[in-house]
């Protein structure tokens, strides 16, 4: 079904989403601060016929739905000066993620992996074998791939002795890097659980981390 | 390389991947605070000549490795009871789960989604397009498999839009429940965000969700 779609922020994101979108014939607007930009511009007329630029205020009110992706700090001025919201289905592709990446701006302070480290001090603490249920670790194969098995930890002869011991039980062992990322691991481990558990999926899930 | 491993909770994690372990020949110590219990008898004799059961302080001292797999609400007391932990490693397996399986009880509390719809309360907000990098939205073909997006809001009709938005560009629309699930797609979104400008995997990776 065709939709009429405003884009809140036609940065990297937005420029590509509605540029897909409005060649597989959706109605697009872009809308920008500056909608007469060169880069604005530019972008409607490789999207084609269907695509169009205007305000976020334009762009809101042409359409039904609506993508934000601003960069975070731009987020709640961009929807102030977003004229009336009222029914329309709002994406939000948005990250409140911290300029460093090493961390969310909002609601993700630490971890239990860095909790466990400070109980036990001496220990060498690495975050594993958590983000899959059991019945996975029992039998980690899936015919349409491997399963992925995140660790981190800051001591790096003990992330090997971890990884050999993840590679060896048939799973792609991935170092997701210092201990902190045990605040990105957890809540992947409760994205399984909760699929699992919560909303219908089975226990008989798991990712395949893909490259190319 | 064989490694001394104590398993610190021999259930249902423990129990498998100590068993796993103990059949590829490492040296294997289910530790518990029930050692004697017919549960954990069943269990050595399951994984093999190279397992044993034994107090957790005694699976700690005999170990090099160390799998931290009790119940979050029990992993403080077992730390305290495990003896001295110098220099060993500690693989932490745990999760601090909130028992309604609807957060973490540890830095994990609200989410730029959430934030967002305060901002917006007439839209009906989906936290969707926020997991990959905007080359993969650009093209998200891996010869490996099929790219997941998450999705999740509180509005049945607007996610049906959305996952239809999500399925025309090539993607799996997975359902991930309520907007509140925000709070474990925004730290998969810096999980990706990190691995890809932060630890040396490219900006070439995504996820696929497998099924079995």
């Amino acid at each position: 079904m065709s939709q009429k779609i405003g884009i809140i922020g036609a940065g990297n994101v937005g420029g590509v989403l509605g540029t897909r979108w409005a060649k597989s014939g959706h109605t697009v607007v872009f809308g920008s601060r500056k909608p007469e930009s060169e880069e604005i511009k530019i972008l409607v007329s490789g999207a084609g016929a269907t695509a169009s630029n205007g305000t976020i205020a334009q762009a809101v009110s042409a359409s039904d739905v609506l993508l934000l992706s601003t960069p975070w700090p731009a987020a709640e001025e961009a929807l102030k000066s977003a004229g009336d919201l009222s029914g329309k289905i709002l994406i939000d592709a948005t990250n409140p993620v911290r300029p460093q990446l090493d961390g969310l701006l909002l609601g993700n302070m630490t971890s239990g992996g860095e909790q466990v480290a400070a109980w036990a001090p001496e220990a060498k603490v690495v975050k594993a074998f958590n983000t899959v249920g059991n019945n996975v670790m029992a039998n980690p194969e899936f015919s349409a791939g491997k399963v992925a098995m995140f660790y981190c930890g800051d001591d790096a002869e003990a992330k090997r002795t971890v990884a050999s011991l993840i590679g060896e039980l048939g799973f792609d062992p991935l170092d997701a890097g210092p201990l902190t990322q045990a605040r990105l691991l957890e809540p992947f481990a409760l994205l399984w659980i909760s699929l699992a558990l919560k909303y219908g999926y089975s226990r008989e899930i798991a990712f395949e981390f893909l490259r190319r």
